[in-house]
């Protein structure tokens, strides 16, 4: 009877980095207003207030980064040692430089978890891991949107009631041009209208991926308090839950026959 | 090199048997105002009326089945010619019998289509197919109804605007207590606050089966142009594309080695 | 800003009932041999040897339960307590009561994790939450299986290699009669020239379903170190991630509006 | 009631280009010995030797198009009237103009059906729609593989036995790193010890694409009466089925309330 494989040692702590393109809020007023030192650091802030989830939680390190320090504050040395990526982006996609796109996603398929905020759906990281469009429907009305738990056992949904009600957002609605998720956990239903898938997983390579919808800047989307618990629970289940293993993936090799018959 | 396995002749036609419990229609006045024959009736004269949808097309021989009939209408010798059953039914799920339920499970499996139309979804065969409670929340307020198309590429969209509006319907809305469906192709949107997954496809067995939301009875829904056009081309999409081998289903059996290695 | 939700408290602990036919090791040497205790003991055993698998596993209670206890192992006051069902059954599927398929199914639905191996798939059970036949060919031939890994980053295939080989078991071939799994974690390659999905997830309800192909009574599959691992895996990925709420599946109850537009 | 929505004409007919890269066959004897005028040659003339598969089948207008043509075979114009485009590659994946890539994405997200061959695995096209890396394992042995049939009630399998068999080709082994299909048509099992998912359907954007496995440049692969009908079977499948609307995909636009609560 062989032995056990030897164990990769999973990660004791979820390291996390919140990305922020951090360009709205010190130049909008009224963006400053609702996150006056950046949206990164009200994420960052959320997840470090809530205590894990129950026994199953591991703790959490969290730093932040954003589009103008260096490197895009996406250095390959960051991203080694990041477990969940969590990312707001919105005006500045073009600027991300494919160094850059080709690093996330690499990381992505070895095991990053990626928590894709809002307007990111258009963020060149994104496409890239989709192959699609990812175009949709939007308008910007202030109106109520309320987002339906859709998959109440799923771990994004751990705690959470029934539908989580936002008083005032933008509309984001279908078609949504993604492919069919793995799983899909919220749809939002819009004042004006409109549906959309706003909670969206995905398995590529090594990587989970979570698609967020809500968070416009000029709303105060990540003080609520049950938009704060869905960002814990996706990056506990975005997490990998064994040590990444970069290596595996690209490789495309000969390989020796594992069986031979007899002759 | 073998010869091309003999190809079992698909059906040049498509046989349906549109199934209605007919029982609102005969005792309730506001019912039998819109649907005087039946919902049974308004439905085959849907079929009737369009069109193939193209080239690929095949043509319909519909019939009708209602549950006072001999048999609740669904004898063996019916369903084995049937390609496709479209169903209705609302109050009387408990008096459908057992040997009946079994019987178009195993026609389902063996690649019968199947298409489950409004408060079908409580139907003791939905239930059986599915597993699950199947259990939704509802309300009948005579309210505007969206039916947003999230799948436009897929045939049963095909020749559909972007959404359906419907003036006035009763209400369904999550959480939808199904599998995750196949995949979904419309989600609705409901005046007073709710979303819904309207229209969802599942692959059983050798059989294919969609639910359709809409069509509660007092409200004239099966006279939609886009809701009939919905209903067309979920027949040429439910319909099996090889003759039906109900003989390969339930055949569990010892097998011989294909494969001996030589010693 | 509302108040977070009331978190209903997730489970501390795993509670877990290893359910066994335990029919043949009572009435064959050649099986009693390899499991002097049952199958269900040497399962046990492998759940408790194994440490939690990193800092996120949470600690297992574990019992046992045989058909023939009183009411077949498998009163309410059991399974009311229970988060993880494993089921091991074969020769008497058909003895299963009624009434106790329909609790289990209820308990599914409502949140329990169920773990279903090897000749399982015809149990009454599975059959119920499957909606098919769950058909599939076979041959006992004592032959090489080899389990490869499709989905590596899924919880159930934490730190194993990329494939599991077993020197000797029963084939199962396809095409297995099933629902499309929500995920494929293994297909299996057999000597004798079959392929076979043995490792797919499937969520109903609030329950997490898991089939696992290997363990065929006659050879010695569940002393096998990553056989072993891949059952604790199971049982951490099947366990609910909150407190189950039996009270939601079958609601189906008339609503309010939520949204009333001003008039 | 409103009329119903003018119906986008579906292509009477489908039109398919077979791509190849037809270097091998120029440069190897023994390639040459096989496919004396290109793999696309005998593609194209398995398309067209098959009569439809039944009545719902559309007839074909057949093209073959290689690398060393003016813009590399895929000029606008080509694509333009193009509903299925079938890819064979191999050796010369790199030498794919990024142009060519944009403009195939593109095509296939608007509604062109793509069938990708063996080796195209590795094809800059097939990894953009796909997001990952599309690695695999492999070995040239000429050894034995069963494809075995796991969803038979799919279009694609319409008309195969239960397994096709090659008494010689080159071995893929999983792990295949490609996002979970949409649908698993065909698993391959291989005489040295591997297994591999052969038949892989997704929807990206309006575009259906199959990945099928078999067809090594140095086997009479695509001679075979049983590949040559999944060939025919998946164009079927993969045409649009209604009128392509490149327009629609990548409109992201603002849009007016579609509901406006009164007040």
């Amino acid at each position: 009877m062989q032995s056990p494989a030897p164990l990769p040692a999973p990660p004791a702590r979820i390291s996390v980095i919140v990305w922020n393109e951090f360009r709205h809020e010190r130049t909008r007023p009224e963006v400053a207003a609702i996150y006056p030192d950046g949206i990164h650091a009200t994420i960052a802030a959320a997840l470090a207030e809530l205590p894990g989830l129950g026994p199953g939680a591991r703790a959490l390190d969290i730093c932040t980064a954003t589009l103008d320090e260096p490197e895009q504050g996406l250095s390959e040395e960051r991203l080694a040692g990041c477990d969940v990526l969590v990312w707001w982006g919105h005006r500045a996609h073009a600027e991300i430089e494919d160094a850059v796109v080709d690093r996330l996603q690499r990381h992505v398929l070895a095991g990053m978890g990626l928590i894709v905020l809002h307007s990111g759906h258009f963020s060149r990281l994104f496409r890239r891991l989709m192959g699609t469009h990812c175009s949709l429907q939007w308008r910007v009305a202030g109106e109520r949107e309320r987002l339906w738990v859709v998959e109440p056992a799923h771990p994004i949904a751990a705690g959470l009631d029934d539908c989580i009600e936002l008083a005032q957002e933008e509309m984001y609605g279908e078609r949504f041009d993604i492919p069919a998720p793995d799983s899909t956990v919220f749809i939002s239903w819009f004042e004006g209208g409109e549906v959309f898938r706003s909670g969206c997983c995905w398995q590529r390579g090594h990587g989970r991926i979570f698609y967020f919808r809500p968070g416009h800047e000029t709303f105060p989307t990540y003080h609520h308090p049950q938009i704060r618990r869905v960002l814990t629970n996706a990056v506990q289940w975005a997490a990998p839950n064994s040590a990444r293993r970069p290596d595996r993936c690209p490789k495309v090799e000969p390989r020796e026959r594992l069986h031979t018959p007899k002759d």
